[in-house]
């Protein structure tokens, strides 16, 4: 990313005094996230994350993203908590930038996912989209399949740069994705970027879901459609049993509708392409010098083929 | 910078398994230092910092570094301490690249530095010159006043790039300061880059000197006077109470010598005009969309420009 804001600790004690945490014994930058300024604080008690919104969040979406955390936390999904402050507000404003502080958690992510973590991590989404219900905000998701044709045209010219063929390869599934597209399957809070390195694990068991800054309203089992995409697929090749496991630890909080089941490789599609078309502007936008190298666009072209031909039950089952 | 490697959970357990620490329940890439990749590290009994050493830093230096960060941590030197291997090594590969595994020390860096912070670590200073008296290895100092000249050379035509008449006033300034750099002054180890953000403090306290990477034998109070351009200029303005409290911390444990506080402005002079010409090679060189800004060489113009009229007397007082 092209801005990390440096916290000098006066103004890092003055946003965190309404929090009535004990006194700071370390805090160090991590290199993580693209979109945001996040620090790992210490106390001598508990450890927090420190998140300030850069450009790229729009602040007007923090109070749903927040709530959103907070509801679930409460509700017992496992996702990071925000602290709320004296006054029971969970957004300050540190450097000039919107900012929370969220309890840290243990954990490390899955690289490469074995099934037991993929099949923990599904059933936690399923935990997600059952408690989600009740929460009571909502945001349009502005990553949508009726956002792609409109992505897929601002960025068309440049992409024959990444690879000879894509422009066309895209715009002939993205049609086709588009033509099928389901309506009207079950709906309501999604996590929307469950990739390997949003869910932190420990001992095979979930110790939360994190990133919840693409988390909107839309179609639950296309939410499922971006976990395949994100954890099924090594070096190109789908690796079946982990969609297996996907689908049999999902279905054992919520289990699939048939529509829901046959719309799987459709969504895997259009899931596809919407990665494609963001890395695929991150790539053309990159700064060469960034501490984050955006992640190559080409390496989800096995995956849109493979859902391009698939049948359902690649996937997996129906409810196990 | 321009480099960050990621490191896989698989190729972190190969590297971590001589060093027999428990399973790791957190990992995080830390957003600081230029030169090299971090990550803070946790296990259920400890926390570590892994560093991966990158191209800025020469690998045959390191064993110098490292056995020098455990010779001082053994002597009772507040620093972090290397851990060995089973084998006893300091030093593993992890990703292709040579990598260590340190301890995790709390606190954090003074900014600004109170007096009660700059003594403290002054004195640690002392102690660290003191104790580094009896390490057996050796590096000369790659950024020390025999340099300045050749760095000068290679980067003087793009100074009027940053400002206009910087070329002339570091020429000037320079002949000026080796025609009267003083020789035979008491030398041996040296931190050489002891600004504040490479000392953790708690409670007023040293907890630890970190980044002992421009490690290497010059003259003793050469540190000294790096470390009163690091830690005593704000906003242009010298705050003779901080050095003072420097003087008064390093003399706790190492009285200055007459000639030693006579060489103070022409040292503080030169490490002036070395900080100045490093920063302004990576000014020049920078990456725009890179995560560490490199400092403003410029911020230490008003640093030359007293030192270049001060008294010895300015600095504090000799055997305090």
């Amino acid at each position: 990313m092209a801005v990390y804001t440096h916290v000098r600790p006066a103004e890092l004690d003055a946003f965190l005094a309404p929090f009535g945490i004990g006194p700071v014994t370390s805090f160090k930058g991590i290199a993580e996230g693209v979109e945001n300024s996040n620090y790992l604080l210490k106390t001598d008690d508990a450890s927090y994350i420190l998140t300030l919104y850069e450009k790229r969040v729009d602040p007007a979406d923090l109070p749903f993203y927040l709530g959103l955390m907070d509801f679930l936390a409460n509700a017992g999904v496992r996702t990071a908590r925000p602290l709320k402050d004296k006054s029971g507000a969970l957004l300050g404003e540190l450097c000039g930038r919107p900012a929370a502080l969220i309890e840290f958690l243990e954990g490390v992510s899955a690289e490469p996912p074995s099934t037991i973590q993929a099949r923990a991590t599904a059933k936690a989404m399923a935990e997600l989209h059952l408690a989600g219900a009740s929460f009571p905000m909502s945001r349009a998701n502005g990553l949508g399949s009726k956002e792609w044709a409109g992505l897929l045209k601002g960025v068309a010219p440049q992409l024959e740069k990444i690879e000879q063929g894509l422009r066309e390869e895209l715009e002939v599934n993205l049609k086709e994705t588009l033509a099928s597209w389901p309506h009207g399957l079950p709906a309501g809070v999604i996590h929307a970027d469950l990739f390997p390195d949003n869910v932190l694990l420990k001992d095979g068991a979930v110790s939360g879901l994190i990133d919840f800054y693409f988390a909107c309203n839309d179609t639950y089992a296309y939410d499922l459609a971006v976990m395949i995409n994100a954890w099924c697929f090594e070096d190109g090749e789908f690796r079946s049993e982990l969609s297996h496991a996907i689908l049999e630890g999902y279905q054992s909080a919520r289990p699939l509708s048939g529509d829901e089941m046959k719309a799987l490789p459709i969504l895997a599609q259009g899931a596809a392409i919407r990665f494609i078309l963001t890395r695929a502007i991150d790539w053309i936008n990159r700064d060469p010098g960034a501490l984050v190298v955006p992640k190559d666009p080409r390496a989800l072209l096995p995956n849109l083929r493979f859902h391009g031909t698939a049948k359902p039950s690649a996937y997996g089952a129906i409810g196990q």
